[in-house]
C-alpha cells in the first residue's frame, strides 16, 4: 500500500485541536493542490475562503449549532459552490447565464466542491493535519452569506477544521462493503442484512466509544433523516439566486 | 512535497487507454479507501456500480454522448447518490425518511459523491491509473438507472474510467489563485481581472495544445452554461424519488 492509500485509509475526523499555529507554507501547499481537483466542464465553479480570525470562528462555531474545535483550531475553510465566476465569464461573452436555475447546476456543483473537499482531506492528512468537515454551517446558510460577504450565485456548502490533532479518535467503522460496491448493477436484495449485522456491530462499538446514546447506526440516520433538519437551505439558495427551475 | 501532493498536483484528464486489465487487487485496494471517505451524519449516503462488461461500457458511453473512452478503458465506475440505504434504516426504526425530499439532502448527498469521487482519483492516479470523470452520464439518467438497476432513492450522479494510460495529456492551467481562495472573505471586486488575464492564457494555451475551437475559458463556460445543458436530470430526480419540496 502506498503513501496516498494509507493516508486515505487512516482518515477520522478530529474533535480536539492543539493551540498551535498552521504554518502559511503548509496551508498554500494544501490550497494550491485543492485547486488542481478536476471540475465539471472545467468550470471551476469553486471557491474556498480561508478564516484565521478568532471571532470569526467563534462566530461560526455558534452558527454551525455549537462545535467548539471550529473555535479551538486555527483554521477554518469555508467550501463554496460558486455560479459568480461563471456568470462573469457569460457576461463576457455576451450570453445570460442559465444553468444556475438547475438541479444539473446543483448537483455538478455540489460534487465539484466534494471533489475538492476530498483533496483538502487528503492533502491535510497527509501533511499531518487533523480535519473534521463541517455541514453545520447549513444551519445557518444567510448568516454565513453575511459573514463571509459572499455574492448571489453562490453557496456557502460546507466546511473543514483544521489544525493539529489533541487526539487520537478510533477509525468509524462502515457499512459491509457489499452495500458499498455493487458489480455490474445494484444489489438490492442483500442489503436488509447487511444493514441489520452493521447495526448490530456497531452498537457494541459505540457502546465501547461511549457513545450508547447513539444506539446504532439506523438509528442515528432515522433520528436526522426524519426531519427536513437544515430547513433554511431552500430560501437562503433561492435568495443566492440558485434555483430548481428545470 | 509528499507523495500524496505530488499526486494531487499532477492530476490530469486520461482519454486513451491501453488494452490491459485492472487487476482486482488493485481496484479492491481503491474502493476500500474510497468507502473510508468521511459523509454527512455517517449516513453512507453512497454506493459504487463497478462495471467491466464490454457491452456495459459500450452502451454508457454512448449515453453519455459519445465518449469512446468508456468503452475502451477496462472500468467504469458510476458514483451513486443514494438515499435508498438510509431509507431501509430508517424503516428499521419504524420512520419515515424525509430528508430526500430537501433541497439540503441533495447538497448533502452530492457533496458527498464529491468527497468519494475525489478521494478515487487520488487512490487510482497513486497506483499508476489513469481517470476521467464522466458527468456526461446524467445526459440520460433513466438509461443509467435502468442498464444498472438503480433503486427508488438513488441517483446516477458521475462517472470514473479507470485503466492504464495510453497518453500523457497535459497539465490544465486553473484560474489564478486569488480567484479560488479568498482571505477572511470573498473578494469580488479582482475577479473581473483575474478571468481576462486567465482568458488571454488560455487563449494561446489552447491553441498550443490543439482545442482554439474552445476559445478561452470564458467562451467553453458561456457555450454551456447559456443552456440548461442536461435537461433530464430534474424529471428523472422526481420520478426516482429525489425531490426539492423544502
Amino acid at each position: 500500500m502506498n503513501e496516498t492509500l494509507r493516508t486515505l485509509n487512516a482518515h477520522r475526523s478530529i474533535r480536539a485541536y492543539k493551540d498551535e499555529p498552521v504554518s502559511e507554507e503548509m496551508l498554500d501547499a494544501l490550497i494550491s493542490a485543492v485547486q488542481r481537483a478536476p471540475t465539471s466542464i472545467n468550470g471551476q465553479g469553486v471557491s474556498v475562503v480561508v478564516v484565521r480570525d478568532a471571532a470569526k470562528r467563534a462566530r461560526i462555531a455558534e452558527l454551525a449549532g455549537g462545535q467548539p474545535y471550529i473555535a479551538q483550531a486555527p483554521v477554518f475553510l469555508c467550501f463554496v459552490m460558486d455560479y459568480y465566476k461563471t456568470q462573469l465569464a457569460c457576461h463576457r461573452k455576451g450570453v445570460e447565464q442559465v444553468t444556475h436555475r438547475t438541479l444539473e447546476a446543483i448537483l455538478a456543483g455540489a460534487t465539484d466542491v466534494g471533489i475538492a473537499l476530498g483533496w483538502a482531506i487528503a492533502a491535510a492528512e497527509s501533511l499531518g493535519l487533523g480535519v473534521v468537515p463541517i455541514g453545520g454551517i447549513r444551519k445557518s446558510p444567510k448568516e454565513m452569506v453575511e459573514l463571509l460577504g459572499l455574492p448571489p450565485l453562490t453557496f456557502p456548502l460546507v466546511g473543514l477544521v483544521l489544525g493539529h490533532p489533541a487526539d487520537e479518535s478510533q477509525l468509524k467503522p462502515r457499512l459491509p462493503m457489499a452495500s458499498f460496491r455493487h458489480d455490474e448493477r445494484y444489489h438490492l436484495e442483500d442489503l436488509p442484512g447487511l444493514i441489520e449485522s452493521y447495526d448490530q456491530f456497531m452498537k457494541i462499538w459505540l457502546k465501547e466509544v461511549g457513545l450508547e446514546r447513539e444506539g446504532d447506526w439506523s438509528q442515528k440516520v432515522a433520528s436526522v433523516y426524519q426531519h427536513s433538519y437544515f430547513p433554511e437551505v431552500l430560501s437562503v439558495a433561492k435568495a443566492q439566486g440558485l434555483t430548481v427551475e428545470s
